[in-house]
Order: structure tokens, then sequence, then C-alpha cells
């Protein structure tokens, strides 16, 4: 099972990037729920390709076509496929691949695990576009959890050291999510949003590539969602966010902070606010103890690497011939995917806590 | 489900803190496997508490019986089930909890989740303690995947921004990895070790305690196993690291340094070496990409968070009368769980990677 | 999760009957199995609906369109999807079937499941229709079982107390499978299938439709397949035996003549063969003892009901209103589905036992 | 994995005939259900060996022992895990059965299986003890049930072609269940449970042993619960049905029968009934359609076969040395499993049902 996750709600994704079509089938939604389409093309677009030179030149539309599952935009609660054909493919750019692997990617990786035999033209299953499935499983979940109150919002925390404003981890409105949602470019700070731009203009034109880190926050989960061991928020988070291809690092609320601290700094003490809901006063916990919601934002940050594919030529083997090769990479490509990454990240948080809520005894 | 977890091997971790028995019961182990008890023994004595200062006084032996599954020290491939009575319990010092949750702790989200009816004594479910049975079934895999040749060995990479000296990320020996594990407090610089050491005692002493990070490397893995999207390493692993209280973060190779770093830093170039191997000059992407082994070391840190039991009087809540309080935490309790969490962390690797090279054809 | 299905290998059926499309998304295949794609449109031709009286006469080509996971007729070890559009669909014959239910029908228990938002049209994802993605993924198994030697076959035992010749227990041929899978009417007593057919064609004409039962086979399993308990063959047969609308009983070999017999006839005695292979004279096992293969052919009978949408008026309720009504369903329908649906156990029997094979160390 | 199971609920069952102990882990139970150890203990006592020459005279207290999950009689969300130890064994018994497989049972596909490393002790992991455990974990689903007032009763439908009275399809009461609940022979019509008690012990003392067929009833199951395809109530049922040793056959409703009927008989009218319910007026389909409650009663039969240890001597072989044999078997053996199913059946239905109510809104 590459593509297919199951935890109340399942998921199989499909698709190679030069087949004729990828998509999803999303099972076991709630039945009835509505769906706002032109809200889910929203959430889509928010993934697909700039013009502002800071993503691949490569016109993916990606419109979803709903195959079934939903009548009259709301779901039937039985199986939701939606379907997003391949249009503007151009295999020719990928014809050395399968001998001279790019490094940072997974074709060698993918050569040896299918014995020769996956697509590899633009990345076949591993590509990127895969995450564009991802992100319609993740806007549906995103809809019903919002018509709850539960809102989940990311924006690019760093790229390339350029840091944005961090989300407060204590307080954080749903406007706040909403405002950077609505950016083409999704940071707090504009005047940061830029110098990245600049940045990733500058690293494009130089033919390489740029990282980041993506923070993540969810707001109104209520307490008492998840389970110890293995079913924690953070176990089920993490299993979806490694899902995104060139994600390297999560960690929840303090992260690798904790490990500098001592337990007074890091324990958030507990109070009753004015409306005597119980509270933290800090939120290193990031809205999660011992797998379970508090109550608090939960809290995430996630290390997207530099894209693998940089016009720089490359050290690389040919691993039938077992020669040494140098590798120059064509074709179109994302100097910095952290931007499309954002929704991928809110996605993939979206997905696992629906499936969470669907446990919980007033869902 | 907390506390099964199921992929290729099925574990099912159960008890309390301070109910009669903790245990596991691992399922579809290959069957005539050869377990030597003796090195199991030693394997769980590593997460035992010590008695140079740094751990609980608690007096845990936690040997484990054996109920079903081996015979003549062979597995049978039916459910091994390892049983651990608890014995040195004192239930009076927690008698406050049920109302005063402890700040750090799961008392309150457990009290939410379970609607009051979980055991609270001694953490219940959600104590340290239950990293006992998930050491078992990590210590058992691992001398499945040894006898293979796949060695996996972890040590305190830092505590409270003491560092110990890291592994190489390309060239790590079984000889590196058995060196540690042999010592009592697992550091591969003695010397920063004692200083770790003096500075855990210091916030013992201070009613205080310490994080840190675990650095986890493994040897040896084939390249071509795991697989894109849900069922990559990284997804897998992160599933049950996510499982070990007190984690709060997960990176692998580079990880969170891939955000500051350009593609032709962060790719690995590959090349081919003398006995004609695909190798990668440096290990940036940590042994996976795609998901996938590429035959170098896997790499990974976690970030521990102090314990959250600190002696330090504490503000609280009291959560039904609604009021705010202040706690003082009795009992006896680790001022720094990353020397004991080694082990787990190496376990739960072992875990993940077993699972993974079942699916492998060569296994 | 209605339809998704995951052991070693994963199915996701998606789809409504009157929907835009319906299909199969299968993971975790085998990498590199040759699919032949003429073959695979024959095995599903099967199930398409037949000139001669016996079926229904809405056309449904049923050509599924393969969207990823193939490339040169090879699986690529990722997601295969494939794709059936719905062209032949007259929805209006289905307009009160919201408020009256069909007797022997899921109507009723659909609504109270999916609170009435689920697509009542053609039955929605309650269809017959549902059927042809899983004899889509039963015959890519069926071809990778076959590649190893392991044929199965089914035909119709019995419509309406009409019976045709058993196969032997004990010795069936792979020529006695492909004798019968190759007819238009899948019996290997013709005489006794124009008897069968003449009384389907009369049920037809008077409103009324057939039951019957159908024998499926199994042969060159190898011992030693399956487990006991919850992962034996046939725990996981019957799993998606069940799967195939209108059955309503399952038995293993002798069945349920078990229950009239003493243990020294119902106990089949081993032997030693010519070949030196191990053996039992009788086979009332059905070729699993313990959940596990014994070597000799997995034999099985599918109890089939009577299509359930007849011409004749029946009674039903208006379930809103809770009155007491007439019904007289309109449309086209099977008089008889058996016919049909022995490509369907044979589909359903050939995904449980690859999933199984997978688990063998010698597939 | 053979012993694992997760629907929702979660089972682990471990343990083999002559080993420590055998048990159970039940994961996710809602908490604070409160459990009647006594009626747990009397659930238990219905599979215990009886004193009436009908069973094995082995002395089988069984008395679970709880080891977690439990407090104040009340379970606490987390892993229930229930121990019992294996006391009255004679292991010399069995010394030859790893050369000279007993026809009928697991002997032979379990060495195949597991490699010749199973322990063949009274059966090992095979063996009927193992319902224990699982009438366990039956009995807590089935308090848990009852409490909600949905009550499962089985009793013995016949033993070698004598038959008790059935159950009506479509009414059947509370009381109806309890009474054949609380007797020692779980029969409706005593003297026909004299004459099988009879059949049986001539059975015994003619080194014989007889089949039969249990008949199952759940009552007050509300209509919707279920899904169609792969998550019916019968591909639940079924596969945990299928895990009690010696099961060879299940229907639902009229089962078999429905071979021989026509549409219009077997097809069960709808009305409105005098407190405004939708009813069935027959009950052919056995309170399930589309794999969903219909909120008529939940009827099944089971056919099991006659103990394979019988004492009349038996032709087999020796697998190794590839020679036919005969074989004797010692031991004490029930001369007729069927009375001691009864319970287990019921424990099966009732683990797949809570499973299934957990996915209902109104649980």
């Amino acid at each position: 099972m590459s593509s297919f996750w199951s935890r109340n709600i399942s998921l199989s994704i499909f698709g190679e990037s030069h087949g004729p079509a990828i998509g999803v089938v999303i099972d076991n939604l709630p039945p009835g729920e509505y769906i706002d389409l032109e809200k889910l093309r929203q959430f889509m677009a928010r993934r697909a390709p700039k013009k502002d030179g800071t993503t691949t030149p490569r016109g993916e539309k990606d419109l979803p076509q709903i195959m079934s599952g939903l009548l009259n935009d709301r779901t039937t609660g039985v199986p939701l496929c939606a379907f997003i054909q391949n249009t503007d493919t151009r295999s020719k750019d990928y014809s050395n691949l399968a001998r001279l692997p790019r490094p940072g990617h997974a074709d060698y990786t993918g050569a040896m695990r299918y014995r020769g035999f996956n697509d590899v033209r633009g990345g076949g299953h591993f590509s990127g576009r895969l995450t564009a499935p991802l992100c319609f499983a993740g806007a549906v979940c995103g809809q019903i959890l919002e018509r709850r109150g539960i809102y989940t919002g990311a924006h690019i925390a760093s790229v390339h050291g350029i840091h944005d404003d961090a989300f407060s981890r204590t307080k954080v409105t749903k406007e706040d999510i909403l405002e950077v949602r609505e950016k083409d470019f999704p940071v707090r700070n504009d005047a940061q949003g830029e110098k990245m731009k600049e940045d990733i203009r500058n690293a494009s034109h130089g033919g390489e590539s740029l990282g980041g880190i993506i923070e993540c926050v969810t707001i109104n989960m209520p307490a008492g969602v998840g389970s110890p061991i293995f079913e924690g928020l953070e176990n089920t988070i993490a299993q979806l966010i490694f899902g995104i291809p060139a994600v390297k690092g999560l960690e929840f609320g303090a992260g690798f902070q904790v490990a500098e601290m001592v337990g007074s700094q890091n324990n958030d003490p507990f109070y009753i606010d004015e409306k005597g809901h119980v509270m933290t006063k800090t939120n290193n916990h990031g809205g999660i103890l011992g797998g379970i919601s508090s109550g608090m934002p939960i809290t995430l940050n996630v290390a997207i690497k530099p894209t693998a594919s940089i016009a720089k030529p490359q050290e690389t083997v040919d691993f039938r011939a077992k020669t040494n090769e140098m590798l120059q990479i064509q074709g179109r490509h994302d100097p910095c995917i952290v931007p499309r990454a954002v929704p991928c990240v809110e996605a993939a948080v979206n997905i696992a806590l629906l499936s969470h809520m669907m446990d919980y005894p007033h869902f």
C-alpha cells in the first residue's frame, strides 16, 4: 500500500505525472455535508503554479472532476472520487532519467523499489503533482471541519533564512487564518514575503532552488480528541505530513527548542479564562498532550527541502552501467516549492483532524 | 484504537502504570527466528532506571515473561505475548491528579478523552512505563533485522544544549553502534556525557528537569524498501516515534537545516564506490528518498521535552471546580528521560523497518 | 469505509449507477506483471448482459479505461486505476424510489444509513453495476495467479432447483476450469443449462426472478497459505464474497452437509500420492484447514437470491409518510443474476487468494 | 496478522493451548461502560466443558484475570487485557503430532505455514481453547450492546440431523433469547435436546463425533447500521464467524433456501406496524439489505463440522518421511463441539455488531 490511507476516512491516491489522469477516492465522509465547489477550487488554486517567477511555468489547470459521492453539492456518504486529467505533459524532457537518477529525487530508489517497471516520466507517481489529489481531499475535509468552527491555516514561516512573522501560539483567530489564505504568496508580513520572492527569483536565475519552513495552526479543536501511543494526533498528522514530497522535518509546539529548555519553562501553566475555559498560559505543547487535543491551538512546523530539480550540472551515476556521470536537468521546475506546499500542509492536517473528530462523541 | 498498530507486523500494547501488569502482543513475526533472551534482557535494561542520580529511584525490574509465541527460543509465527508485572507501585502519590492536572502531562487531556474513567494512578496508560513493552517489541524486531545485517543504534545527541559527537552521516559502522549501546550513559563522547550527567543532577536538585535530542542511525538497509506517499519509511517511523511520550519533533537527514540550504548543497551527489555500489557523497536525505531507502544510512533526530513532572510548585487548575490552583508534585520522577528514551527510539525504528523489510522480495 | 478493502492488496471501489463513472483503484500489485488486456476484456464480458433473454436488455459496454499503474501492459507497482463511464442510464425509471423502497433492495436501509443523501438513481452505490470494478480487480489478480499456475473457476451449480454437474472435489483440472469459462452460459452440463435458461425466460415473462447457487474451485494453491483465527483463507474469502450483492450464504467444502455427518465421514484421510505429495482421499475440508490451504482444491458454494427487482406488484411503504403502499417496478432488470455473478465470485476469490499468496515466502 | 482484528474495536488474541497462558487485548471500547463480572463469568461458563458426557472431561476453569482497562468495574477506554492461565495440560498426549497429522485438523497445514516451528501441543494456537478469549471479548461487547437494548442469542439448531425448534424470523423477544441462554444444553425444545445428547453420547462411545448447526438472532438493532460492498454487516460477521474453528458454512436469513425461491417469495414485503415502524412481513433477508440493518431481527445459521479428533483409527501420513500411516488419537476430546460453540457464535456476532454500532450517530 503506497497510496492508501485509512482512519475513519479512507484515501486512495492514484496516478502518474504523465499518465492519463491523477485523482483520489475518499471514503466514509459523513453524508449530507455541503461542499462549496467554488471554495474547493480556490483551495486547489493556492497549490497551482503562479505567474510571479517563483514557480514552474508548467500550465497545470488541475481542475478536478467529481465522478461520484456528491449529489446536489452534498456528500452522499459513499466514496467521493475526484479526477484530474493530465494535459500539459512534455515527456521527452525526462528521457534519460531511467539511466541517470537525479540527485535528491526518487529516481534511483523508485527504480530499486519497482524493479525498473515504474513510470519515470515527470517523476511518475513520485511527482509533486500527486499533491493535487491530497489537496482536494484536504479541502473537502477542511470544509467539514470549518462548518464545526475548526479552522486550519498555514503560511511560509521562512525561505532560505528569511523569516515571516510567526503566529502567536496561544491566540490565533479565524481572521488571522483567512487573511493569509487569501494571499497569492502566503506570508503574514508582506515585506518579508517580497524579500523571499526576490531570493527565489535569484535562485532560479542562478540555476538553484531554495528550501524553507511552513508553520501551520488549527484553532477551536475541542479538548479530548486523539489517543495515546499509536493513535495520537501527532502520530496521525506525522504520517500524513511525511506523505508530502520534500518534507524532512516536523515539530509540534516548541518542537526542537524543547531540547534546550528546563521543565518549568516548557510546562505550560493551566489557568481558567474569563469564560471558564481551561487554557494554558503558554503553548509549548502545541495543543497536544499525550496524543490528545488540549483545546489550545494545534501548532506545527514543517521543513521543506530545496527543490531537487535544479539547472546546475550535478554528479550522478548510470546505475545500470555502474559509471559516474554528469547530469544536466532540463524541463520546467519550481525554484522553491514552499509556497505551493502551504495548502498541502493544511490539507494533511485537515485530513488527520477530521479522521480524529469522527471518533469524538459530539461530532 | 490507541494502542494497536499494524503493518505486516501487528502490535497491541496494554496496561496501566498501577494496574496488575503491562505488556504487548506482537503478531505475524516470521516463524523460526531465534530470539536471544539474554540480549533481549540487555535491551530492556538500557531502558531501566539507573543508580547514577539521572533517573527515577523507582525500582522497576520490568522482566518480561513470555506467554506465547516462543518455543525453544524460536518464534512460532503466532502471536508473541510478553507480560511485565507492576510491582513497585505507590498509588497514594497520585491521589489529587484527578482534580489538578499536572502541566505538561496528559492528565487533563486524558480526562477529557476518557470522560474521567481512565486510571490516573501513575499516569495510567499514558505512563512512560508503557515504553517498556514498546522496547520489548523493538528488541525482538531488532534481533531479526540484525541477523540480516541491519543494525540500528541511537545515542544522546544533546541534553540542555550540551552536545555529544554526532554520527557521521555517510559512514557508520556496526562497531560504532555497538560501542555506544554497551554504555550505561549512551553517548559517544564520555567527557560530554559527564557534563550532561552533572547538568541533570543539578536540575534534579533544583526541582527541575531537562530535555534533549536523540540521534538514531540504521546501517545496511538495502536500497528499494518503502513506498511513496503514505507508506514511506519516514511516514511509518514518524507514526511510531510519536508514540513515545515527550517527543515533540522528528527530522530525517539534514532535517530542519534544509530550510536554509540551496538545492546544490542539499542534493546528495551519486557516485559508484570501489565495490560497484551506488552511494551518495553526502547524506542530507538521511537514507530515504521518496519514502524509499537509498542504501545509505538512515539517520534521524528526535526532540525530547523535559520531564513534565518536576518538584517545583506550578500553576494549574481544578478543572471540575474551574478554579486556579497551585500544584506541588510528589513522587519519584526522572529529571531527564533522554537517556532512557534512547532504546525506545531504537525500538520504534526497528519495528518500522522490520515491517517494511517484510515487503522486500529478498527478505 | 464501505468500499475500501486492504490486505496486502488494497481496493477502493467508487461510483454510483447513474453518476458520471464507476471504477476501482488497486494498490500494491507486484510491479512488472504483464496484464493481457484482451483476456481482461473477456473476463469483463462474462459479467456483461447477454442477448439470450436471461439478462437485462440494458446495454452496458463497461469497457474499462486504465488511468494509472500500467505501462506497456505491465504493472508499475503503484496504484492501478480503472474507470468505467456510465452511458446508458435512464434515470426517470427510478423517480419514486426515494419514497417507496423496493422489497429486497437496499433502498430503505440505504436511506436510513445515509440519512436520505445517497443517490438512489439506479440503486446508486448499491447497484449491481459496482460488481464491474470488482470483476476488473479480480481479473487482474487472476492473471497474476494464473501465471503461477493457480486457476480459479466457477459455474452455475443450480438455478431454482435445476442442477448442473458439480466439480469433483478432489480432482479438478485447468481444462475443466477453462472449458466452462468460455461458455456464454457458464454450466458444465449444457443440457441442464438449457433447462435453466428456459426456466429463467419463463420467470421473466411471468414478472418473476430466480435464485441459484454458484460453485467455485481453485486449483494448485500451495499448502501453507493463510492463517488461523481472523486471517484464514475462509475469513478473507467470506469478507469479499459477501461484498457481492444478493449473496445470502457461503460454504466451504462439504459446507452445511457437515452438520449431518459423523467425524469419520467428514475427516479427510491423508495419503501420499504417486508423486510423493500429501493429498487427502476426500475433500470435505474444501482445501482449507485451520484457515490455511492444504494443497487440495479450494471449493466453495455461494447462494444467490432471486433478483429483487421484479415486475409483479409488491407491497411496500412510504417510509416518510408512514403509509402502506403498492409498488410496480419499471425499468430493465435481470430475471436471474446468477450467470452474471459467476465471474464476480471468481473475482472475489482471486483477490482474496492473491492477497494471501503475497504473504507466501515463495511467491 | 493471524489473530488481530480491527474495526473501530481492535482485538488481539494470543496464546497456545499448552503454553503458560492465552488471552485477548480489546482496544477502543467506549470508556465508562459498566462490566458485570458475574455475568461475564456466566458467559464464559457456557463455553466450558460440561459434566453430562457431551464434552471433553478436560477440566478447563478458564477464569479470566483482567490485567488492564477496567477500573471499578468500568472500562477505562484504554486496552482491556484478559488473561487465562493454562493449567490442566497433558502434553504427552500429543507427542507424535509433529509427524502424523490428524485428519480434519490443522496439524499439516500449520506445519506448512509455520515451517515446523509452531507449537503443536494441544493444537497450539489452532486449539479450540483460543475461542475462550473470543468469548471473553464477545461477552464484553454483548454487555455494552444489551445496555442499548440489543440482544443476541444462539441455540443448537440441529445435531446430526436432530432439529431444535427454530426462532421465528420476524418476532423474537428478549425473553426467547434469555430462556435458552440459561440452559446447560442450549436448545429451545428440551425433548429434542435430550435426543441430541443421547446421540452425542452414543457417538462418543463409538469413537465418533457429530456436527450440527447453530442458529443466532439479534434483536433491536436499529435500521441504518452497516455499509455496502466490503463493510456490510454480513462481511464483518462472516469474517469473525469463520474465525471459530470447525465452521464450514454461514447463511443469513433464508440463506441457501433462496436458491430455490422466486423473487416474489423471497422479497420481504414492507409494512407499517401499529407503532408506526417500518417492518417486513417475512424476513428472508435476515435483517440485512445491502450490508445495512433493516431493523428486523438479524438471523444467521452456522454449520459446525464434527470434532476432528475421534478415537477411531484413521489413515494419515508421515509427511516428512512421505509414508502412509495409521493414527489412533489419544487424549480427551469433545464428541460434539456444537453446544460449546453456541456462545462463540454469539461472541463473534456481538463483536461485529458493536464495531458497527460505533459508527452509528446515535450510539
